[in-house]
């Protein structure tokens, strides 16, 4: 589906998209899920907000939707049909999920979408197999819903898109442990393995879905890497300034010391509300958790917020400027009103 | 390569297939290791045996390579060369050492091969993400080289295979907590997912990467997966009664309260031999090691030891029978010798 992007102001249009594509997807992601050995399918979908821990139904929130948007985006922008590329959709929401399952794990998160996690429910051993079986179903549905050909460059581009993640994650985790040097290039090749891989993957992989050329491809994955990017820049100014009834996520990056974007910029800023902010991620113990509103108070003052939202702004118009090459301008309008939320996002 | 079958005795025939199974696709395995982001390569190559935990040479020492040879051996039955079958052999083994890096988290093993597993040296958040990144790693190696039609048969299967692996552990945990109910028929389940599902896996994909039939990809799985089940119940016989030096894993299943198959034989005896294990198994509080001596006397005297010996052995004959029915038992040798050896291993 388009929508008509003259007309619809650009929050209303990507809400209409990411429902559109939840809808497209959601059949064969269960269809995914339902081929799962129990207890794994009813673990699945509890993590997908399908029903509680025991499997009776329930509405809970799933995901935004947000990476088979784009898969599904990008073909339309390539000239196909938006249902040639579910099967890519569906492995890219397979492998987001299953990198979220590993990541509360290793970040010890006990809370997602307003729920338990998984390895809160069911234990991290579950929790890792868990994550593992989606991973191997993302690969199965690419290459039971795909021609050979481009299932096999779709299984290339995804695995490639799960190392760059790998490593992001391992980034993540050494910033926050403060094993890792952080500062803000170091954090953005940090993001661009975390986020910016995945999305971009996803806007590649509907390009190849819709039989487009290797340098289209290629402007499609640009597209998505600087969209994920933006995203993520977005997601860690949430994480101090969001509201957790909006977002799903309690606001207290600052609380837990986080070491996300505002706060590096703001580290960076070499002003006295940077050493001040300095100091107390450094006092008061590991253990204990710090006095977030005087922490976002520092942030805000060193300039962190400005640079983290700038960062944000620069990294959506690079995005714009890359699919500005395609030769359908109207046909990219799904992928411009998805980056036009990432400027107007709430959650 | 293939070892003549009448003159040589078979440990020593099975001994020249692996060693060039590891000739074969060490290289492959080495560059595919060598395409991941530092400190991922560092990470793999310590687990693989190649260096130490810094990255200098060291002659440790590796896997059997078992499900390899099983795929070169499979290719080799089916009329194709072994070469033909090494990305899948690579990526077979890729799969396998990711689940022993997952496993080892799960299990919490300290120990693998006799050094220090990766994550009692890096910690479980990078353990986590390497067993990802192989796992990504084992999928590319299999686009990358092989034709799309054969790769994407091969994604299928050996995805399938890690969701019956996942299964498998997960069954597996269970019996060792003491969640799930074991008997013989249950682990004979949890162990055709643990192990018989790769073994088949590997031995598919070597017919797959020949270009055999449906059928005959069908009879080489079912080869494989019945030789799984009898690796697996000789480890079981051996993490008793094994000789660590030879094994490099030491025989500790009994004071780890393991729920192997001897023991699960054992119990089910109705002896009093049975009861006693039971009463051993319950007592002493979980957290304590039990008398293994005795426990070991007691299993053998229930009947457990001669019991998963025969459970391995006909597993032995089931394997060979399947495979009576391709046309050319010579070019069968190989996977002959590899099932010969399951009867007369040592490690």
């Amino acid at each position: 589906m388009m929508v008509d992007i003259v007309s619809t102001p650009p929050q209303q249009r990507a809400a209409v998209i990411l429902r559109h594509a939840r809808t497209l997807c959601e059949p064969v992601l269960r269809e995914a899920i339902r081929t799962l050995p129990e207890p794994m399918s009813t673990m699945a979908g509890y993590h997908f907000g399908w029903w509680d821990t025991a499997g009776s139904p329930v509405h809970a929130a799933g995901g935004k939707a947000l990476r088979p948007a784009l898969t599904l985006g990008a073909a339309l922008a390539c000239g196909a049909r938006a249902h040639d590329a579910v099967p890519a959709a569906v492995a890219v929401e397979l492998v987001h999920n299953f990198t979220l399952l590993h990541d509360d794990i290793i970040d010890t998160d006990r809370t997602r979408r307003g729920r338990p996690t998984v390895w809160a429910v069911w234990g991290s051993a579950d929790a890792i197999l868990l994550g593992d079986a989606l991973h191997a179903l993302a690969m199965r549905v690419l290459v039971a819903g795909l021609p050979d050909t481009v299932a096999a460059a779709a299984v290339a581009r995804l695995s490639g898109a799960v190392v760059d993640m790998c490593i992001g994650q391992h980034l993540d985790t050494g910033f926050d442990a403060g094993t890792q040097h952080a500062d803000t290039s170091e954090y953005v090749r940090m993001a661009t393995g975390k986020t910016g891989a995945l999305m971009g993957c996803a806007a590649a992989l509907g390009a190849l879905c819709a039989g487009a050329d290797g340098a289209t491809v290629s402007t499609l994955e640009c597209f998505g890497r600087e969209l994920g990017l933006a995203f993520q820049f977005i997601d860690d100014l949430m994480g101090i300034w969001g509201d957790p009834a909006v977002t799903g996520k309690p606001a207290d990056d600052l609380a837990r010391r986080s070491m996300s974007l505002p706060v590096i910029a703001a580290l960076e800023s070499g002003t006295p509300a940077a050493r001040e902010l300095a100091a107390l991620y450094r006092t008061e113990g590991r253990a204990g958790s710090i006095d977030s509103t005087r922490a976002a108070a520092l942030v805000e003052a060193a300039g962190g917020r400005r640079s983290a939202q700038e960062f944000a702004d620069r990294r959506v118009r690079s995005a714009i400027a890359a699919i500005s090459v395609l030769p359908d301008r109207d046909a990219a309008g799904d992928l411009i009103a998805l980056a036009q939320l990432a400027s107007h996002r709430e959650r």
